[in-house]
């Protein structure tokens, strides 16, 4: 090794012991006829000094060294007299006696600080760099524990982890499939997998009982915000189970990472239906840091004169505990934000509950005091409290709307803090989606779902009221995962095939392998899939998984970095048979 | 949980408890007035009973089960009479009450037993039954056991799980990269990679000190016989080493495996360089589980008048112990099993050692007693034993063949036992391979590849006399690891790029981003690669990697199973701008 011991273990017990360094400098600080050198490397930083009196070529050599050299050095461990309390070696320095450069580096394009003044672009483009960073670096760490932590839980509960393929077969409604031509066998591709789905139950059709893998999964679509075209999920089956015994399972993974990684102790989660979701949150994964529920005014406030309530089909609101002193312009600000586009609000109702008690609203001139105080008792208001109301004539998107209200009111009010955590299970989705355009049920999850036993009734006399044993991990307003019992028995996948409107040829064509597999023996099996990089980040404390990927692409899908996709040679294209064929 | 014990656990102390169990019909035979089933899961097997007598229904129902119904049971653990010592489970039996069919069974096309009469076609079709077998699914328990534990010893040790992208950049040397065309960039390819070799480099260069990655990687080749076109590696490098820091903490993880894994110590590995194991075993890969060196013979048997000798360049010997008995039908097949095209020796000469010590050889004519007598001391050979020897013009393709002779006798000899395992590092691998046809040097690991520091000089007056620090792992005859120490200084990596020929400009195009990240302050460093799919195989006794991988695709690069690869719709081509164009 070409060091005794790394930047971050020397203490005051190693006084006076000679030790070998190797790092990088992060800053160089002269003071009278001393030299201060700070050394980084991934465990931490210390202090080397170099005294002009007593080794002036060392030190004359120490002062031409610049940002980012990589060193290793030779010295003697003393005591600080002006100690650092924030740095864990933070008591002594090295006094150096031998120094050797092992790399120079030009200067960097930005500084290699937690507050750096690089820009997002250049960091990307010189990620081995930002990488250096230690925030960034830290949340890698995080990663990498995070995923011990998950196959250390899963090993010791009997899962094992089965590495399933990556090149695999494109299926015709695989639109957002990458694919990949094969050389050997020309004008026939590979595709790559958007989940290892169809595998892993064929895992469970193969008595594997217990499966999981930490895997990359890919998805050639248009990259909204948080999204990569390479992703990695935590990928899980079971067999022989019931919805309860995942959620107990994976309830445990959390808990398991939680206190291992974070040291919190959570309390059993929740359980939520879908149906209350929506209810009281707008939102399938709704954020329950903070209470601030709806509450639904229909009965309350239509049929009053105020127009927009009388003809709305929906007319709910929250109440932000403490905020009636907001201003007009506070006000206005809201009432714009629920009007942006991407919200799509008509208007905002607000009602203030005054000291006295009384209620003052936005639209007083169309209901009394008393249809007011209803109002506030519904909310449990009190003094000092701010009612936000929404209406609108299609229920699911003025839910929407007021859902983005109550947390844009979380954020304004501090009641998302990210270093609290509020996990629960929302369950009880619909195991169908109506699609008007298509004119056609979509599967909600996917068309292997089963649906819940007592429902199978609804199968053909109201599809869309037939309830799924689905279910998402959600923490902090986050899907971090989310999965289903399947479906085993081939009567019910048939029905579930027809219902989706696929022809028996469609049906085997898309899912040939997996429907004959069926036919061997299915046990009753379930599953779920963690979005790592999303669960990273939350622990993190990160708004966007792109800090919790060493090497993550632009919402081009591009790598700056390596400047790729890239085009390639004619002779690879000819070896492949292919021709590009750009239209314009 | 559909289950209250699995197949594998129940013993002599669970009688008379009520269990339900859940699994597999394996067979099911009648005797007297009783019904046996073995109920078969991942964990084990356990014999179910129905009585005619008690149960008539019951027993009636379980008459017409077939194989691999899955079923769940309700019965009471009771004592065999007649115990199976063979089977965990085999004191005792289930007196079953309950019966749920979970599901039915097609007839499976071939025995789910560890001796099927499945063929390999048959089995890869329907993998997902293949996998049933136990024998088949130990292997997978084996890799996920390897897996966790490679796991467990590198992050004890320091080292961070860090995953590095999947969709990489394409490179123009990178004949046998697989390609991925992207929707979002029309014309433009992603590469899928061979290894993640310059992401390690450039965490190191980010200061990361030890990373690994258990990691899949992908080449479009020809495949040989026991190739994968996607296979797995463990990829490791570390930072402020030396080529011993890394042997020792790589035999650390090899060693941790054949404890945590076989309960098996190993000794130190030998270390032998590349010279010693052409020299001795004519190959880099030497089986170390058996003697039989190599003995050169020139000196003994040049220049007497054996015309085939005479004109040799080449003349090497091995002494297999105890096989002077081999009869003249034997040598033949020896003798044919050279001159096979693919060793392609000429021919091969035998000496046996009488029981009275004298020599008897296949080319008495040219030589005396005497010099048989040289050549027997050669050898340390005592009677009864019986040496082999082969010669050419080549002398590195003599020793190959010497070498696919060497090991033939091992196995014929019973040397080549696998649950016996022999460990070694061959070191000192020349830097640079010379290709005659294209009439320049290669690099033989890769064009980063440190030269050892004292053989620098060489590099101008005699390249091909300098050893690289590189390294590889052997065991048993295979390599499961290699590796190197890497160039971090970069006019040394000039030179290097000079030698192999590359101007500076074809440098940059391909290496330009790892080449810029190596101007800002890359550390001393070097890594190591396994092949997971090897190492599992050696672990399990398997001559194939194929049955340690879940879905392998067969050796035109197809998944059978799945059919892949396949071809895709015009309507996705036109939307990645490509047309298939098939020349014949």
């Amino acid at each position: 090794m070409l060091r005794t011991h790394t930047c971050g273990v020397l203490s005051i017990k190693h006084l006076g012991k000679t030790v070998m360094l190797a790092g990088w400098v992060q800053r160089l600080r002269k003071m009278g006829g001393m030299t201060f050198i700070d050394l980084r490397d991934r465990y931490g930083m210390t202090q080397l000094v170099f005294n002009q009196e007593i080794n002036a070529e060392l030190c004359e050599r120490a002062n031409h060294l610049g940002r980012e050299f990589v060193l290793q050095i030779t010295g003697e461990v003393a005591e600080r007299s002006n100690k650092n309390k924030n740095l864990p070696t933070g008591d002594i320095e090295i006094i150096v006696s031998d120094l050797k450069i092992l790399n120079e580096s030009a200067v960097p394009p930005f500084t290699i600080e937690d507050d750096t003044d690089g820009g997002d672009d250049i960091r990307m483009q010189y990620r081995y760099l930002d990488l250096r960073r230690s925030a960034v670096r830290a949340n890698l760490e995080l990663r990498h524990k995070m995923a011990f932590e998950t196959r250390r839980y899963l090993d010791t509960t009997g899962f094992l982890e089965v590495e399933t393929p990556v090149l695999i077969k494109s299926t015709p409604e695989g639109a957002r499939d990458f694919v990949v031509p094969s050389r050997m066998n020309q004008g026939q591709f590979y595709a790559l997998p958007q989940s290892p789905q169809t595998f892993k139950q064929l895992l469970m059709v193969s008595g594997f009982d217990r499966y999981f893998q930490i895997v990359k999964c890919f998805r050639d679509e248009d990259l909204r915000a948080d999204r990569q075209p390479e992703f990695t999920q935590i990928d899980c089956e079971m067999s022989f189970v019931e919805q309860e015994d995942i959620l107990q399972t994976f309830e445990g993974l959390t808990k398991h990472l939680f206190k291992t990684v974070k040291n919190i102790d959570l309390d059993n989660f929740p359980r939520m239906t879908f149906e209350d979701a929506m209810k009281y949150y707008g939102s399938d994964k709704p954020d329950t840091r903070f209470e601030m529920k709806f509450v639904e005014l229909m009965d309350v406030l239509k049929g009053y004169g105020f127009a927009v309530f009388d003809s709305a089909q929906y007319i709910g609101g929250i109440c932000a505990r403490g905020a009636a002193d907001y201003t007009r312009k506070q006000l206005d600000a809201l009432t714009d934000f629920v009007k942006r586009p991407q919200i799509g609000a008509k208007g905002l109702v607000y009602a203030r509950i005054e000291d006295d008690g009384s209620v003052k609203s936005s639209v007083d001139k169309f209901y009394s005091q008393d249809i007011l105080q209803n109002l506030k008792e519904k909310f449990n208001a009190e003094k000092g409290d701010l009612i936000l109301i929404i209406s609108g004539e299609n229920i699911n998107k003025a839910r929407k709307q007021l859902s983005e209200l109550r947390l844009e009111m979380g954020n304004q009010l501090g009641l998302r803090d990210k270093t609290k955590y509020s996990c629960l299970w929302v369950v009880d989705f619909p195991l169908l989606e109506w699609d008007d355009e298509t004119n056609r049920y979509y599967a909600m999850h996917h068309p292997f779902t089963s649906p819940k036993p007592e429902d199978i009734v609804l199968l053909d006399t109201n599809p869309k009221e037939v309830r799924a044993n689905a279910y998402d991990m959600v923490i902090n307003g986050v899907e971090v995962g989310g999965g289903s019992i399947r479906i085993h028995n081939s009567g019910l996948q048939k029905k579930m095939f027809e219902i989706l409107g696929f022809t028996s040829e469609q049906a085997e064509y898309k899912f040939g392998f997996l429907l004959n597999a069926f036919k061997y023996g299915a046990p009753p099996h379930g599953g779920i899939a963690y979005g790592l990089d999303r669960f990273v980040s939350l622990f993190a404390g990160l708004d966007s998984i792109r800090d919790c990927i060493a090497f993550p692409k632009n919402n081009q899908g591009r790598d700056v970095m390596i400047d790729a996709p890239s085009i390639i040679d004619n002779e690879q294209l000819d070896e492949l048979a292919l021709k590009v064929d750009l239209k314009n």
